[in-house]
């Protein structure tokens, strides 16, 4: 069969993986045949799980992260949710999202069994009143979103904490910063366990740590968090394993760390800096045309240019994809360049 | 930080993954930077994900096989769980699994909330009787294996879809063939959608179809069994999901693949060959060196050389595994040669 040739990155504008990182690239070749989910075999890509997430726990505030390299935001967004529910004992555990969180929430709730408690918005982030009143002694999780899908928006973390502190069942608190996290550390935002008191968080290298995928990061407080994931694995030389998937990918596994060595933090700003400043020059250039457009506080900006101008686009090759509300999502990840909005925007003046 | 050097292979006797084909490492290294997850935007690759869906299709006696490739074995034996409960209506929901089966059950049913029912073994596969006794109304799945990764052996296929079928709750028949599914066709094995009433199996590429991590393979009989897992996918171009993972490895099914373009059915045939008499040769050297063997029915072979010696060879670098009964595993993989084994063996008579 003929394999084809995979599609250029010059007009993907929606999606929230990237070109990776040349030395992110090497390195993921030559991991292609490690498997750090049988640590007593692969042990190279193993230690170099470990040197990741003590980098990662760097990024999100923690001196001494427990955690490992997920195959995505989904499956960490899936373990936090695990482990806060092995860790209750309520028989009808329900879990408390933004209407803002990302639709993993939904696919976790569904594999884990709980109720999806979603709190309304307040703008475009999280009600904290709504928060409050759905939170009860069966919640064993609420989720906060540093970043969230749509818009890039934050939620308000320490505030968020402070919810569940007072809560009555003793929920975790997690933070999916799943596309957020390698641009919030050059921000103003409080977003990490440095800001609040967070239990969990997901931080995708995968995504703007320009890593290969898959590389998604499950970062925990404190290594007991994770003890409720833990399954005997017989005939492995390792004797448990508290990942969801099995055989793992070494390529991520040391793309990763790849990429934090050379990226970390200098290469991460001027990164976050150069998108910034993409999304308020593409914000400005879309409203200076009469749309209307939502304020890009991350690299992240959702425009309403009209159904037609979204699918014309679309039938020239444009990877652009729109919010539940029908505006048109721009995720600035590396590989969209001014010159790429500059060729997106004429293209859009063209057919409307 | 240094990156270090993956192991090699050359003492590598336990795992389930291999040196990937060199057409298979090629495409990986190609579609490295596409995601499958989004097929919307990363059109090239989903559409070579529906190629392999077919292909495999082939290899399990299936004409118009529904299914996609997953992280590997793992997800495939979750999602095949998930399924089988999302459809049923039972509130106390079990499956039951061989007592040989792969510890993704046992995280399958803690992940899935649900009762794990283990079937005891007659010999080196499951007692029917016994999985006769254990499925009740409540049943939503019950498993076999072919290919059991302590002793490749097969499960009696037919005669469990039987069972299945003279069930009161309607459950479905999941089959493992993570590992076997690449082997077992040039066998006599009964094992596959062709020769008994099959509901969904698992087959890994990454395993011994020489694809590089991560492509498991989850197919199915038919589309609708798959509906139950659909998850709607805001701000994607495409419109619902039903994976377990979200963003996916474009290099995974590309190498999935071009394996499959290199090595079905000729060149997987002639590796089953080489694997099976390098499987019996081992046994026999064994054997006549006084060791308790179990006897080869697929390429891996279980013998009892005795926990000072598994400990003493490991600590020469070979990497070697332990059945529960404490025999070691030698999984006769493509990268295992006769001058891989034969080199053992003289570790083996130097160390007792």
């Amino acid at each position: 069969m003929q394999l084809g040739t995979p599609q250029s990155f010059s007009r993907v504008l929606s999606s929230m993986c990237t070109e990776p990182h040349p030395a992110a690239r090497e390195a993921a070749e030559r991991f292609l045949a490690t498997n750090p989910g049988d640590p007593g075999t692969y042990e190279t890509v193993a230690d170099l799980e470990r040197t990741v997430v003590e980098r990662l726990g760097e990024i999100v505030g923690l001196s001494d992260p427990a955690g490992y390299l997920a195959s995505g935001g989904t499956e960490a967004n899936i373990q936090a949710l695990r482990l806060a529910r092995n860790r209750a004992d309520s028989t009808e555990p329900n879990v408390v999202v933004p209407a803002s969180a990302h639709f993993s929430f939904t696919k976790a709730a569904d594999v884990l069994g709980l109720e999806l408690r979603v709190a309304p918005l307040d703008g475009y982030t999280v009600s904290l009143p709504a928060v409050r009143e759905l939170v009860d002694e069966d919640t064993v999780a609420v989720v906060g979103v540093a970043g969230s899908t749509e818009y890039g928006r934050v939620d308000p973390i320490p505030a968020l904490a402070d919810a569940v502190a007072d809560a009555s069942g003793d929920p975790l608190f997690h933070v999916d910063a799943a596309w957020g996290g390698f641009v919030l550390p050059f921000t103003e935002h409080a977003w990490s366990f440095a800001d609040a008191a967070v239990d969990t968080l997901t931080i995708d290298p995968h995504k703007m740590g320009q890593a290969v995928v898959p590389a998604g990061g499950l970062i925990a407080r404190d290594e007991s968090l994770l003890a409720d994931l833990a399954v005997d694995t017989p005939y492995l030389e390792s004797t448990s394993q508290i990942t969801l998937t099995g055989t793992r990918s070494g390529a991520g596994v040391a793309s990763a760390a790849a990429a934090l060595d050379a990226l970390w933090p200098a290469g991460y700003r001027e990164q976050y800096e150069r998108s910034q400043a993409n999304a308020e020059w593409l914000a400005a250039e879309l409203r200076a045309r009469g749309d209307r457009v939502v304020s890009p506080t991350l690299p992240l900006v959702a425009a309403d240019i009209g159904r037609d101008a979204i699918d014309a686009v679309r039938a020239e090759g444009w990877r652009l994809s729109r919010t539940e509300q029908g505006e048109a999502r721009f995720v600035l990840q590396p590989h969209v360049t001014r010159e790429t909005l500059t060729a997106f925007l004429d293209e859009l003046d063209r057919v409307r």
